[in-house]
């Protein structure tokens, strides 16, 4: 196995010289704003629409590019160029943010979808100091406090369930306040950081986790028990195994090594459940209870579920240098550096089927963009870095 | 190749020594009412949520095998079984009907989906012959009807596109309106049997027929000009080939052989676009420009694709001994039977990756239930019988 320094290298080296550029030269609509991320597999742009969701992720990526790894000017105004157009475009006269747009910037798909509005507030919080722009910064806490309101009832009118019939919550919005408050630190009262890190932490780590087996669960009861439906036995190991790394950063901030151990037990029991341990790799979707899942993509292997497992694993050893953690670290990377890069064009595949092979060849779409590879190889780079 | 006699009983046999035994077997929920469809391979219950698509489908399959195969007490009973279960829990208020229930009939998820309805109508069309039920002739009558009033906006307030943004009409519901109407023929007037005949006919046939390559579009503008997004570009190959039989279904009776023709060139045009030559079967999704479609599970092989293309094959060869249709026909039938049929515990398989491997091992879920199956094996089994 690589040394640190080796694979600090490695991270460091893809992220600047392949997937950086590959998105610099072919993600920007030099037209009409914004960018464009259905991207081939050779960067040629297939399908124009834009995606907030990954308008704003990529706003963010060149925005921490710019503050964390050096200010380039070129990058600033990449990030200026996606700000702009999401300012013009993106919300609507409520102040929530549509979830797509036309390539000129009319809005298509509603606001039905509360992560356009965590990802816009991610972005603006970061561009804030990139640009050092305080419009950007008022944007950003005005959307991340839209958020917290909206965050009992996210999806509003565009709901299909029944008030009341079965009433569950849902996984991903805690997980994501984990890791937007510590990106938006700069911009929250010391108050409001600590409520909400208090209430991610009891959500993901005590009310989701399930005691017994250690796993996440992605939907519970209002009352915090198990149900057992579809959405209620459902399980995304990416989805937990993220958290972790976020719930990590704000264990680490915290001082608190027990809340660290824990992070990093439930993100090696996950992979104990979610790897394939016929073709390797960690699937998609599971069924807690070993029933038939009903996502019909739930054995295919995709980009960012690795890149964040990654992101867990180095981290959880550099803070706790258990065995049993690079032992998963070892695998994990194995899996994945042998098969998402492409090596011909460039920057990653998404989407690989049970086998490992690639299942659709496009770099971007309408839900991969410039943010998981990026966001892990530079988190991945800076831990080695530290522990070389 | 088997005789046309081989292929009947084969048919008959599967549907009474089979399919339909298993259904009878495992799916009545005998304390709180209508059907389970959510069973494992060996057809224990994994899920008890009742999905109204599945429980009409349930209903219409046993009152069709009771009206058209023989009048056995039994299958009336357990279409009785269903058709209360639905009537005492299906609707809405304002008659629409949900999209699922719980297990003891509290709705769970709202009408947002108007098929829920065109398989309610379908239901009690067919029972109300079978049980000589008016009630359920007028309940048949009313849900056709109000999903005709619905058909412009069947989405209603759970839509989530800005309207006017980029409006599209969806191939789905004038498809369904073809076999409909037919399934509906004793309980409509003769103006409305024409009239929406007329208007389906249109449709498939003319506005969503792409007349360049001979492909159905699933999505289309107002005007019929064709979009590029990844709606506008979507192929739906087993949706086109099943549209395609109803039409035959529909020439036949008016007697128009040209249209017949058109309809076996679309199959045909739709095979050759949507078969696999690497490891054969019929994909699930397309691009019409080959660019990466959105379903993450484009390139998987669905129970309901193959056995309705062996119905528009096997109809289409009869009505017009085009040798074409025969070769496509074998082809279809030698990889549908030989990897569908679940030999160890009968019925069939629903999902299999692109390779022919059984993906999911269920037999009946949320989309899958007795329906296609039996359907499929019927119609094939009569269509052979009349050319043996």
């Amino acid at each position: 196995m690589s040394t640190f320094s080796d694979l600090a290298t490695l991270y460091r080296q893809s992220l600047l010289d392949d997937v950086i550029p590959f998105w610099e030269r072919h993600s920007s609509d030099h037209e009409h704003g914004g960018y464009f991320t259905c991207l081939n597999r050779d960067g040629t742009v297939f399908d124009t629409d834009k995606f907030i969701w990954l308008q704003a992720r990529q706003v963010w990526t060149f925005s921490m590019l710019y503050n964390r790894v050096e200010p380039r000017l070129e990058w600033l105004a990449l990030a200026k160029h996606g700000a702009d157009f999401l300012r013009a475009h993106g919300q609507a006269s409520n102040g929530d943010w549509y979830f797509s747009l036309s390539r000129h910037g009319n809005p298509l798909v509603q606001p039905y979808n509360i992560f356009s509005d965590c990802f816009a507030a991610m972005a603006f919080g970061q561009y804030a100091l990139a640009a050092q722009d305080d419009e950007a910064a008022s944007l950003a806490q005005a959307t991340y406090r839209n958020i917290l309101r909206r965050q009992e009832n996210p999806k509003g009118t565009y709901s299909k369930l029944v008030p009341g019939a079965r009433p569950l919550k849902n996984f991903a919005l805690p997980m994501i306040l984990c890791n937007l408050t510590l990106e938006m630190e700069h911009l929250l009262t010391r108050d409001e950081i600590e409520s909400t890190m208090d209430a991610c932490v009891q959500a993901v780590m005590v009310d989701f986790l399930d005691p017994k087996t250690n796993l996440v669960m992605e939907n519970i009861a209002p009352n915090g028990s198990r149900v057992d439906s579809f959405e209620g036995r459902l399980i995304n190991p990416g989805h937990t195994i993220e958290a972790m790394w976020f719930i990590m950063d704000i264990a680490r901030r915290r001082g608190d090594p027990a809340l660290i151990e824990k992070a990093v037990d439930v993100t090696l029991s996950m992979l104990e459940f979610g790897w394939d341990n016929e073709y390797d790799g960690i699937f998609y979707f599971l069924d807690r209870l070993g029933h038939p899942p009903q996502q019909l993509e739930w054995d295919q292997k995709l980009w960012w579920v690795h890149m964040e497992t990654l992101i867990a694993l180095s981290l959880g050893y550099s803070l706790t240098r258990r065995a049993d953690c690079w032992e998963w670290y070892q695998r994990v990377h194995a899996y994945t550096w042998e098969h998402f890069p492409d090596p011909e064009h460039g920057e990653w595949f998404g989407y690989l089927n049970r086998r490992g092979e690639v299942l659709l060849p496009l770099k971007g779409g309408k839900w991969k963009g410039c943010f998981h590879i990026p966001r892990g190889l530079y988190r991945c780079w800076k831990i080695f870095e530290v522990m070389e």
